[in-house]
């Protein structure tokens, strides 16, 4: 431990979120996501749910403002009515972090997935939300 | 994620924990302690407190019934007036898994760092009460 | 050995169940399966066969219900005049764990190849049975 | 699988057992014992008992007749009143193989243990038979 | 050394013929034959000729009875006059294990390398006979 | 480069950093200190100064206050005129952190080597200031 | 540290420098630029600026006069109105060591990271200059 | 060194050498050549011309007198009006070993580089005569 | 395969021998020898017996005349009857390479083995006499 | 190759040079002496003299002039009549670079070696010249 580094940042997701760079993405994938199959580096956080992740995660990280869209949420599987409420708690994190609403585009799933095969890296959580899956593009200092 | 186990348990923690046998000890070690310098195998929970960790450890390990000890924490440094409430804690929930008090046998710091270097591996934690590592050494089933 | 857990399952093969995500899948292969050369993770269990691992693996692993078919099966080369019989026993096995048959869906040998290329791990067993491979996709908890 | 190797005979093993020279010695372990934390070179075989893998491997490992006892078992812990009938066991699959009873020689469990540190290779079995640890020194062909 | 197996077959060598599977490919290569650049796994045994491997190999290689030509060997280059001898000393050792005469399919040196890259395995012998180069297909147990 | 972490830390430093517990330590050395050679994780700063790289560093890093030296220095070898500048530099750095002196602790050269041996880690700089080389020993938080 | 070689210089920099050749390329990034993910062989110098280590670079390297354009920066982003001064700097240090000023070519940003991918080594700085990325190539001595 | 074996052939270059087969290439590389970015197994060999290592490398090398042009030069690039004279040099020390000229086909720079990214092997000398860069097609004994 | 080295001789074997130096042992091990687990560097050579393997490697080796015996053998076992005749076929070897008879100095089996352990390589073979062992002292050129 | 570095000195011993400080040791090893099985690190320059090494080292290496003898030689081995004259060659090289005269101290052969097993590196020459080997202790800048 640190002074001024939350303990729910492991050294190897410190270290991960200072190797990347200009446009490299971070996901935050839920308990259920393939994240060993798709990770280029894997960082598991088992037990523990997004949002305290994205709060830590935020402290640290800019977020890209070159592009559109630097969020990026799973959209709902067609033919599935669920509502996810965890979009509005992402927004509230993000918000409390930058003072600015950055909009969440939603992609398709396997469009996510190919996505995140090209991540630099994947945080594995153990969130249980549905539809929490978020990617993170990174920004400048 | 699979049925059945916590998610607190991540797919390296009951790999180490199956792969431990009769005798073996574990350390579940707090946020401060030199996990990485002394650990044989070493299994970050980084953010995680103790009591979470060792309910979920207890639901798959067999603790060790053929020694006088099984159970050891750390005693509190010559000089220092704390009384660390955290093993009332840790009796309430061996007693819930075993139903059977455990004594936790109490060693000097220094004794615990060199059991440790013995030890088959260490679970890194954030937790924060003080005098809160504990060494299990693990039974038959 | 762990409480609760079967041992059957070694440490790696509940690692990597643990591991897999939604829609990964597993190979469970027989002994004439040329496992090595198709395997991204390859588990042995040399001297096993395929239901009593098939019926360990299912008290863990969470079956994908998004798709019309999770479990599928390889099919009957053209001009052999087999029936397989183990088809039954592990419709059997699955049932007794969801109260729900899936229904198996057969492939040719070489797509079933293929297919088992992209799976995240091939369990090597030493099963006898004709056509007793068999690929489970993982759902969501 | 080979013709003429028993299928619970794995890949590794056969490679472990043909690289052991004249006083190599290897454990077969049961499930209970601390098989990661004591071997040099370690094979898993979950889900199997001693008796059969000792069958298969004496098919093709020669035992050491140059010592007195190249056969040895853990000895019962003082205070235990079991008789481990395994014994005869492993006595009869000897004495099948060779056409010889070599005697088995007991020793405590923490020299055993010692002496697995030394030991070539450890099997780690399911075995749930109680003292069922045995150590076996490769002979000359 | 183990009973029952040839001291000319590596511990190496046993290992990759028991990880094979129905269909995968061995490659017994001559010692002018390019194998450290076209094998998956290569396995040295240099002094050797190929007649006592191929006879030794046949010990325990089920010989894939599925397909019309599971033993392939090199064609003659064009204008060269060589007449190949060693065919029929791999005819006879066949036939001396199987009882059946396996033909030998010959194809162009070039699609010999291309089928390498894809075997399982290359047997890096010295043979010196020419055009000894051969490919052997496994079958089922 | 994250917010609020200097550009001087580099991710293979926080990371160490964030590694070591109670009572680690960690040595900055100057461009002259045989690093490479006693040194069990190496962190090179190749080009920088220490005084930077400790004002960075202790941001961070909590100073043991079990002890009475938590912080180390190598004395000036006998015979050896120069007084040392940089200690004051370093006293300033203390204070300006921690609000409080630590009296830095001096040790012979080769006492000080073998304390380097058993720290956890060397940051090796480019410093050229005459005995600047200094212990940290990691405090709790 | 050695003698004429400036301190600036790592080990791994300098053994880097050595190994390229003639028309091998080396990317020197800002604090920003995505290295980690884009870099063949990653060398960081963090809390450098890049004057400072082309300065020292350009001792040793010499630079392809068989190329156009052997000096490669990233172009301003189309509506960014930043007038990059870092230009000039570096035109400086490489008229300095050549007596010649080698035109800097400028290419897309995107264009950058491809080339990035091709180039032998990026060393990752962290410059806050704007558009202050470069490529060299090696030229022949 | 060993009786018989030339003291400027390397450990890993007479390995390379016997591991290479029919129709193999290796790349006797001058000193400004992108040998470690082009090269499958590169040997260094700092501080030697290619005259001495062809020399003693043609002692054991057997070239391919299958093809038309075993030994490939790199053509001097297009308005370079140098004549490298180190051909003739190449010429005598290839006729000195096999009593026979073997024509050296040239082929331009970059097709050069090309054909190496396939070669076994690349000799990293510091060859400094221009256009002194060759390859050699390995033959049959 | 080379020009002028044997086939027997393998790459590694070749490297081995060139790395040893003044004083470096080797140790031709029999069928039986416990070499996977004494030695630092193991070559395999299944298959060959100790006399082919000696003789093709006292081409290349010089032996150390600096010492008394830089021959070494394992001397019978106290009890056993066999008068081993292979060391005559060594001595001839030896001679024929060397026009001297190095003596071979005979010690214990244990003392051998102990030996073996601080040799630098030891070359498994499958050789069948009795007490066929050797150890070579390499000498200077 | 770069500006201002023979080419004699490779990347791999450049970066050893810069890693070692003050006070570590490297040996310049003739081709006789045991390097592979004595380095830490082994620095392989096969085909090359000491003398021409020496020289090219020097250029970078400060010596150690703390200590009394910071050149060590290996002394002639009583009863041996020979008079190293390289000796002189080397006490040339040394004040050609540092106009001074560094007395070189000779020591027992195998004192020589167990040195050696401590320093940081060695260099393999094949240097025939007798007595030839010389340790370097580093110095500071």
């Amino acid at each position: 431990m640190l002074k001024g580094i939350p303990p729910i940042i492991s050294p190897d997701l410190i270290k991960i979120l200072m190797e990347m760079g200009h446009g490299d993405e971070i996901v935050l994938a839920d308990g259920n996501f393939p994240s060993a199959s798709h990770a280029n580096h894997l960082i598991r956080c088992d037990g523990h749910g997004i949002p305290e992740l994205l709060t830590a995660i935020l402290e640290f990280l800019p977020i890209d403002t070159y592009v559109e869209f630097p969020v990026v949420g799973m959209d709902v599987v067609s033919g599935d009515t669920v509502e996810p409420i965890i979009w509005e708690k992402y927004e509230e994190i993000i918000y409390e972090q930058f003072n600015y609403s950055f909009p969440i585009k939603l992609i398709d799933r396997f469009e996510f997935y190919e996505r995140t095969k090209n991540a630099y890296a994947v945080v594995a959580t153990s969130e249980t939300a549905q539809y929490a899956n978020i990617i993170l593009k990174k920004g400048v200092i």
